[in-house]
């Protein structure tokens, strides 16, 4: 089918590949005009016959947004647009709504995978309206990993579900990623395992610990055994934090999640104010040795 | 080749399955005379030619203890004694120098896979020296996933190295099978999401979440989609405990690992003391309503 | 000088105690006709003379909402509204908007000290500006405990920040409760300390970790020694969800915050979603033993 | 009474003075000459009359099983050795063995107190049968503070119970502390309260937080508004871990002490190697952006 894909970094740019590799007919636009397929919006919209679909593949915040009000513009009513970034799932119900005053329908998206979706494929999470969605399928069974539908497809509710579902994904993989870690410095903390890398890449099959993250935390030990050439510095993109804020709002303890989260804020931080005070304390109870600043 | 297998409960009776259908003679002693080729260690002892080699999987502490005191009887200089169960990492030292005051050898194996490993064979973690590791590996290749060696088997270190590494192992499942839970309950409390199932279904192919954990959260919500027939009360079984513990002697943080560990432990309570006293407190300064204990 | 005071419930009513007895001209409304010194808040405000100073201590959120719109009409320019309850800190800043259009002026205070501060007296933290805190100074002498200003009082910042102290004092309220209470249930837990209440009572005097509520856990222990007569059912109001959603805005990692939030939220479950699918899990995968739900 | 004090170091020191200006007589030996009033152990039994009664205050660990063992030669039996050092309470079983094998009477005292118990007395927690305990009270009433005993001392238990109260004690102050150090820091992160010292001295009095930390903190404040002088490197002695140790052997969980002991782990980290392994895995599956390490 025909599709609009608005956004061409290196998630969208990947997806025109796969949708056209799956003999799907994308226009694609970006503001990088060495990898734009139109000028603008508008000869997007131009370039799409019959009823409409556009997938947005943007930075989440004012980018999405801009885009949802310049299609709101564009496209008209009965159109779809769909929306695949990583919006929280609260902005959703404004596109939507911001949509429909034109008659425009709205389905988000959330979308696993990274650099690695382009051969594997997308795990996809689709929220909306069961027609929008049914309407948009043979443009998620073409992002999709291969296999049967529902192993990499989920319609998860109305508007806004598919990125709650996104979301909580990425909570539980900031989990993942963090018990690995732990275990990873404790191994090589302690001097009882001598060849960590191996015993690492040994749970690769047969073991309860198997999955696609540990298969790359292999590939990163064969690079570099020591992970020497790296800072233990975290970024985090939103969702962690979205995550533990919806915990909050639905009472649900998530000392896993939330624990993964605070491990990143602290690798950013050249020295903790927090620590300073303890420091500050133990030595006024106890005269305990302190470390002065250099500064 | 010939091997004596200790302990034949569901994770011996499979692995001796498994050696046999690889073509290795197992010779198995087990308490169970359902279950058992011999009457006696002595008998299992007389049953083997040459160099024995002999597998030990009955539970940790004292029945290990016993059967390394039995084994250290039985056997004779330059035979070899794996353990393959759960045994503590100190606990191996201790085994190996019982076991060489009669010149036998001694390896440990930490052994994961559960009861799937009978088909898919077992990720094992080896600890010993080289000579000992290289004259079980026809038994060790045998137990282990298809697939390159490396991926399922690794020679960990020195004796404890390979329990070292099972109880890391452990302590990350801990974690990630925690990460999973948090997500899960907080899909389920909101109201975004409106089939939660479906939803981690389709994190099976193509995410970054996807692991043969999730493939089990998978199933066990296809047979009750909302484990209304389970309560949420957890054993531990030691090496979580383990590996907390480790990480205090290495001044290692661990709070993901150290989190799961909690939650079972709260899990297990049917009230708690902890939270009594904060409501006691909430009482006193400032009139707080508490429930009163129906006792 | 002359108050009004809208709002008599537990803390109001010992608050118009207190500055009575300080010599202070209170006028107290109140919906409940039987503790109120008005009719309405319209009485209120034709009671007080020149440039009037009006206290508002009703619940948070709806409530003092309510009635910043009430005074709004009620006041007129010139005249000084305090929100002494337990606002989040940004919603301040809507009633100051909202006031000064009006020429009203607005100071929030974060007031501590439960019921113990009809005769303690309570802390206090301001925001607002210099002048309409000066202005208010002999409400905030009377209301303070003795005792140097500085030690019961601080004017914290610009319109927010009063609520901004509180919310962060009552998050490391949390922790500190939850820092005793684990103590207690450790040392009541194992059987080396024979006399719990007796110990925690020897820590009032001397020790490290005295404080006021370490007095409060002794006089509990003395009322009931085992806290038998309590559930461990905790509820929270509001200002330790603000604080880790406030430590998550500012990226600082508050783990023991947040671990003593996250209890909470635990001590109210009938049983635990998240614990559910973890034995769900280990029934998967090694056939663990579960505990079957009743129903 | 008369009281020989083994171990003249900051504490031991200013208890000697304590005593004596209590009217004891204390006859101290310390191995620095400068301090002591014996030139040996044998020296100081030789200078006591009657029963004695010997109290160790040296560093937990060797030091103390050294003096043990040298008060088990020098004493008969019948004389009472109390030992008030820093022991984790399993070395108390042996310590009392060890005596009691010479007829020698053992009684463990955890102190409470740092360098502010010279002037304001220690809080005590004493493990030991009842006559032993009864026996060194006039020593214990002095060395306590001033007021009710039971608020500043207490029999515990049986031997072992003083340091077993005292651990707990001292896992409750990490709590503590940490409390208050990420409420400051979250203080100081966001820039809604612009006078954070001011704030947190206003908590001093009437407030719920209120305590002898917080003083301390305020004191500190005072001195260095931004602790602009310390780092956040933060030592541990032992208790902290232990006290984790026994909440693991207890099965009881204990989020807040346990995350104030790994943020003191973190602390004194240069770089994490767990947040390399997520860096690590970031970098693998997003082609996120990494740090690279300096070296």
């Amino acid at each position: 089918m025909q599709l609009g894909l608005v956004g061409l970094g290196r998630m969208g740019f990947n997806m025109r590949e796969r949708l056209r590799a799956a003999g799907h007919e994308v226009v694609g636009y970006d503001r990088n005009a060495d990898v734009s397929d139109v000028a603008s919006i508008a000869d997007l919209a131009a370039a799409l016959q019959g009823e409409r679909v556009v997938w947005i593949m943007v930075p989440h915040g004012d980018p999405t947004r801009e885009t949802v009000e310049e299609l709101a513009a564009a496209l008209s009513a009965g159109d779809l647009v769909i929306e695949g970034g990583n919006s929280k799932f609260t902005d959703d119900q404004e596109h939507a709504a911001r949509l429909a005053e034109n008659g425009i329908r709205y389905v988000d998206v959330g979308v696993s995978g990274g650099v690695w979706g382009a051969t594997n494929g997308y795990g996809l999470m689709a929220g909306g309206d069961t027609a929008d969605v049914e309407r948009a399928m043979p443009i998620f069974d073409a992002l999709r990993p291969e296999g049967p539908r529902e192993e990499g497809f989920a319609h998860a509710g109305p508007v806004g579900a598919g990125h709650y579902a996104k979301m909580v994904h990425n909570g539980i993989e900031y989990g993942l990623m963090q018990a690995y870690a732990e275990g990873f410095e404790l191994l090589a903390a302690s001097d009882v395992v001598t060849d960590v890398p191996a015993t690492i890449k040994a749970w690769s099959r047969g073991t309860v610990v198997r999955s696609w993250l540990l298969d790359l935390l292999v590939r990163a030990l064969d690079e570099d055994p020591e992970l020497q050439e790296l800072r233990g510095w975290v970024s985090d993109s939103g969702e962690g934090r979205w995550t533990v804020e919806e915990s909050i709002n639905n009472a649900v303890p998530t000392p896993v999640i939330t624990s993964a989260l605070f491990a990143r804020f602290a690798s950013r931080q050249e020295d903790s104010p927090a620590m300073k005070a303890v420091a500050a304390l133990r030595n006024q109870f106890g005269g305990h040795s302190v470390q002065k600043s250099d500064s």
